[in-house]
């Protein structure tokens, strides 16, 4: 019988918590879950679509999370990691502007994929939950923070590296990236086509790439 | 007995459509939606929670509105108004750099006012509803392609006023503006600050300004 992970938060009042079948069953649930939110939204999701789609009862699920509320903090740490994994194996190499580029090219490509839809996981769900739930507000920002942090690191390695002039202002210049990537996201997703996310990401490279160094 | 205004899309099958009392309840109803659909989310407000807001019984309720469906699409209606009004208003005299400065301004104030809160009214119904209402996301579609039309015709404005050279391309320029406009507004929400969303229009109208001809 394997253990509940150190640094988890689920108190472990159950045996099926700790067997690998009841961790098989949480993360069904979980990805069901994550999937539903970010198709559907996560007020428009309710418990019993869960359990439909997870094929899990409402025993199973109750045993796992007492409420929503607490599957939805599941769902953020499972995003967040995920969207935070995928930026850092993709930003951790970039070390020219065509580098930043391609960054930019595999965000338009994921999201031309799906003709726009569905916005990003994290900005999505931060747009329904900041004002009404303050610890999926700081678990998002926590997130928004780190991802804003990759891309301050990956202008700086730039700077240093004299592809950018010393006037860049890394800080300033990755929050209006990931400004730019977040706002192209949601003119995306309403005009159903990438398209607008591409010129905005390229409106701030293009900005970015003013302070190249010649 | 005041007639339904032309080009009322409700059908007029009740009196109580007809009447100035009828309308009134009828925007009582519609901006209490619009305020829950704000500060809460479209999906997290129930028609109930409108009714005791708006001080209505169900039958007006239903009187004016089939489902909740007719309520979103009103509220959309109302919201766009008055956010196309709004810039409208404030765009309309821009003639400068400095001009495009203070509509900047007017929304990071109005902002910082709510601690970044609650997003823009039209992106954050778009999130929830672009998937899953198509006539939802075709009415905020239309909202948001007349707001970028309003950004590039005051870019195209300042170009033929000499402002601009003549290599700025106001529709890629608006469309990034927009975009960083609403990514601003996501920003901001998670982080309970309008600063992200100052630092986002700032990179965007320092881009901008690159083309100012000297």
């Amino acid at each position: 019988m394997s253990n509940v992970p150190e640094g988890d938060t689920m108190p472990a009042t159950s045996d099926a918590r700790r067997t690998s079948r009841g961790l098989e069953t949480r993360s069904r649930i979980v990805d069901s879950a994550a999937k539903l939110f970010y198709v559907r939204g996560v007020n428009a999701t309710t418990l019993d679509d869960i359990r439909l789609a997870s094929g899990t009862s409402k025993s199973q699920l109750y045993n796992h999370f007492e409420d929503k509320r607490a599957l939805i903090h599941a769902v953020i740490d499972v995003q967040s990691k995920f969207v935070l994994a995928r930026e850092e194996q993709r930003l951790r190499g970039v070390k020219t502007l065509t580098g930043l580029r391609r960054w930019r090219d595999a965000l338009v490509q994921a999201n031309a994929l799906q003709d726009g839809s569905y916005g990003c996981a994290l900005g999505a769900m931060s747009i329904e939950l900041s004002d009404n739930d303050e610890q999926s507000r700081q678990a998002l920002n926590a997130s928004f923070d780190a991802w804003q942090r990759m891309l301050v690191e990956t202008l700086t390695r730039l700077r240093v590296l004299g592809v950018l002039a010393e006037d860049a202002d890394p800080r300033r210049l990755g929050t209006g990236l990931l400004a730019a990537l977040q706002g192209g996201y949601v003119l995306a997703q309403n005009a159903h086509s990438s398209e607008p996310m591409a010129v905005a990401l390229d409106m701030a490279l293009d900005h970015i790439a003013f302070f190249a160094r010649s």
